[in-house]
């Protein structure tokens, strides 16, 4: 394999662990575990898994014997910076609890599981991707493991090679579904151990045991880098204004933390949007009367940090995105004889409810025309396709116009769009989440060689430097909540939403009107794997602020 | 001004220089020059900054007392990585020279020395603004300095306020621009001088004095981050094409020096296109050809580089162009009545020629729609707004489909788009840049030290450490030849575009089917400012194939 030199020089980086994990190793029980909610229901589904203690690894006296296991480890959804080194990590630790030990890895996501695809990752194999970005040593995917034939597969798979012990590496849903797994192996009586390892750039898998999911370091710095790069031109040309959507459907955690890391003049948070129960003029007007007043001191140029997910988010874009996905389904033929979009415009106004047409119609065309054309595999509108940043750019834009009839405005408006998202989750990880990663992996063989299940790796005292790092496991049912999915209560794991009295977002909200007035820019620059710890081995705002509670 | 950790080192970092510029300094004559091409034409034009000796910076053994000056600085045009460190280079060589010297900065580009906007930098306001990126230190503009009554203005305000020689850091137009004032300040015996900075991110103004401009190392290590990271998402994620718009439009050396970063699976160089006469079809074609023989290898994923100016080396898209701006012009009250896109398209297109309107008729709707509706405040097609990666997205997309039907093809074509420009302009300049542009600054303070005119600051010997490097001046003239510029001969530097048998392009053409066909991709990362010297002092491969000749 061809390599950069960055590349090269980051194969040798050497992980940072917890001094815990360093020699001898003893496991220590801590309090048995509740869910978060709906108790009783979750116990009641989960009954060879629940109630579980909270486990930590300290440093022990004594050495001890582990079986030998046969891992299998699998990648699953979108990639995250650091999943190469969970599974070195995974490695090193197997070989250090038994020589013995096997680490298969299934490809191409939990659907290799399913269909047998996997193969062995040996030491050269894993050498070659230690430190790095992707999830290219044994591929990701989206299938959800989620009913029992899928589970009888995995079953017949794991025993006609042995393996004892699956690792998932996903987010909410597939360590819920590791859980799930975890239950029905244990059930079954297979002998089958399932640990879960929290991975989402997206940073909505946290809670009191798990601080941070990994990759949300690396993204958000690589994000908060071009951010800032765009600020210091604004800043420089003085004649734009850059709308930048942030990836990040559910939460807006990125976008957050990215508004921290640079201090643009406009934030937008898609829980807070909920919260206040904001219409998309309203949004709007907010975005125009900061250009206003900005324009009043003679500046005419900013920043808008916007996070994927926000129509989704904001009530009657909502509701009308459910009444075309309706309105889609019956009408689809009638729709598609018309021959200009504007007659199918025209068409599916008439058909929406007098709010949404009211909505559909104050779209700019290109917008509404995605939501009506752009239809994923199920006929649904997507919503990840929309360009939201041309949207309110388009529509500010709109409005500062009317301003400026009516005389309320006089600067000038000129807007450039930007998407980042595929940038960031397969960058090299920074050393925050190669530490933090390895360490996780690390932390997982030890639960398998414990003869754990239904746990997830955990580490914490994240904030501190890695050597006091404490690594343990939390039983996956402890984050778990009854939540209606497609119209059914399911047992999942909580996610975690921006809190809109947490520390993170009140920081926001104090500098808000600071940042939006002056040009308080500031200009990470992009990560550094050498050179000084105050540069290289800081991790992110949302963690130290959540953390210095 | 609050920092982020990166800023505060950086701060802290002490450019490298020439050995030759650390002591006592002597300056060496070299031949005599000539102008490139069109000698006579250009002679008689630059009477008093023609033919002048190429000058080189050399340790000296006597001390020399300089004159004391005071120096205007300007920045010109777009933003590139750097441009502070020149000024920072320029501040402390003036001073070294004579502590008496004054630096001003004239303020928005080029305008603020018509406008007399100023403000002196002092040692205080440059400490602030050393080994940062952006131009915000003074701003920058887009104003042309070419007419005598621009000139006249500029000396009445450098005259008043006692400015004897006058720093322009721009690209091939502005120091075209910096000669005419030199000679226009030289035959008015007006004793004020005039020293040009190779500047631009495009990398195409450089000559045989000039190895690169500054800012193309940064802004090229910056996009191929983010080419390397959208790499390593495609060949983990293995189902999108990415389709990568780079800046750059009259030259494609930043897509080429990316394409040599990360080794992508097609690399699209207009220069090439323009040379094989290539129709939009043909290109398409091309692209078409790559994903369905990847297909049959089962990879259906990859990368497409696109410089941004493209579309204006398709001969078909610029007589087009150039139809539709003559269009346009002529009806535009009664495009604006039409109602419906659909009509105004069909409208334009019967008036366009029957080549012409084949073309325009090929293009997809979004693409046609902004042709006809984006326009500059000239009336003319905006063709730096094209979102060019759409097209081809769209394009290849229909190709595909087509060849489908056909049975010539099997695979899954899902493609994203991206554009990077703004992202890489304002980078935190990279070791290399740092240390050139510093280098510059300090060689462009010799310069006016030496009474010189009409000299562009040049160092050379960039690939080996910076103490080897060799400072000196170049005459601008000389990289002079006539060009039409709206029908007008004129006197200008010649633009370097990408030689098609240079080392660059050669090792693109020769590793092209090995890349298109198997997934090569390396990742360099982000720029590292520490660390080994493999990693943060390297500069472009396309300068290290070039001298390597």
């Amino acid at each position: 394999m061809l390599k950069s030199p960055l590349q090269i020089e980051r194969g040798k980086y050497i992980p940072k662990m917890p001094t815990s994990l360093k020699g001898i190793v003893k496991i220590v029980e801590g309090e048995k575990t509740q869910s978060v909610a709906d108790q009783d229901q979750i116990k009641a589904m989960f009954p060879n898994t629940y109630g579980l203690p909270i486990l930590k690894f300290e440093t022990g006296n004594e050495m001890k014997q582990y079986p030998a296991y046969k891992v299998g480890v699998v990648l699953s959804g979108g990639q995250a910076p650091g999943g190469h080194n969970v599974i070195s990590g995974l490695f090193d630790g197997l070989k250090a609890c038994n020589p013995d030990n096997k680490l298969y890895g299934f490809l191409g996501g939990p659907s290799g599981l399913v269909d047998n695809k996997y193969k062995e990752l040996t030491a050269d194999i894993i050498d070659e991707y230690r430190n790095t970005g992707g999830f290219d040593i044994i591929g990701s995917g989206r299938t959800k493991l989620e009913t029992p034939e899928q589970f009888d597969m995995v079953h017949q798979n794991c025993k006609a090679l042995g393996v004892n012990a699956v690792v998932i590496i996903g987010g909410d849903d597939s360590n819920t579904n590791a859980c799930i797994l975890a239950e029905y192996f244990a059930a079954k009586k297979t002998g089958i151990q399932v640990i879960g390892v929290p991975k989402t750039i997206d940073g909505d898998l946290k809670n009191e045991v798990v601080e941070t999911s990994f990759g949300f370091d690396t993204a958000c710095k690589t994000y908060s880098e071009l951010i800032g790069n765009i600020q210091r031109d604004a800043n420089s040309a003085k004649k734009y204004y850059h709308f930048i959507r942030l990836m990040g459907r559910s939460a807006s955690h990125i976008c957050l933390e990215c508004a921290l890391e640079t201090q643009p003049n406009i934030t937008i948070v898609s829980e807070e949007v909920e919260k206040k129960q904001m219409t998309l003029d309203q949004l709007v007007s907010e975005i125009a009367e900061v250009v206003v007043r900005r324009a009043e001191k003679g500046l005419n140029y900013g920043t808008v940090l916007i996070p994927e997910g926000v129509v989704e988010f904001i009530p009657e874009m909502k509701i009308l995105i459910s009444e075309l996905n309706d309105i889609l389904a019956e009408h689809e033929a009638e729709v598609a004889v018309l021959e200009s979009n504007k007659d199918k415009r025209d068409f599916v106004a008439s058909k929406l409810s007098k709010a949404s047409s009211e909505v559909f119609n104050s779209l700019p065309n290109n917008i509404s025309n995605q939501l009506m054309l752009d239809r994923d595999p199920h006929g649904n509108v997507q919503v990840s396709a929309i360009e939201t940043e041309k949207l309110l750019m388009d529509m500010t834009k709109a409005k500062l116009k009317q301003l400026k009839k009516d005389g309320k405005y006089t600067g000038k408006f000129g807007a450039l769009g930007h998407f980042f998202g595929y940038e960031g989750r397969c960058a090299i990880p920074s050393n925050f989440d190669a530490d933090y990663c390895y360490t996780l992996g690390y932390t997982a063989s030890l639960l398998i060689s414990e003869g754990k299940t239904g746990y997830m790796a955990s580490v914490k005292n994240l904030t501190k430097p890695a050597d006091q790092w404490i690594p343990g496991g939390a039983p996956i049912t402890m984050m778990m909540n009854m939540e209606k999915r497609h119209g059914e209560l399911k047992p999942v794991i909580q996610k975690a939403l921006v809190e809109l009295d947490g520390a993170p977002f009140k920081k926001l909200v104090e500098n808000r009107e600071s940042w939006a007035m002056n040009s308080n820019y500031l200009y990470p620059g992009p990560i550094q794997y050498f050179g000084p710890a105050s540069v290289s081995d800081v991790t992110t705002q949302t963690l130290l602020l959540e953390q210095s509670k």
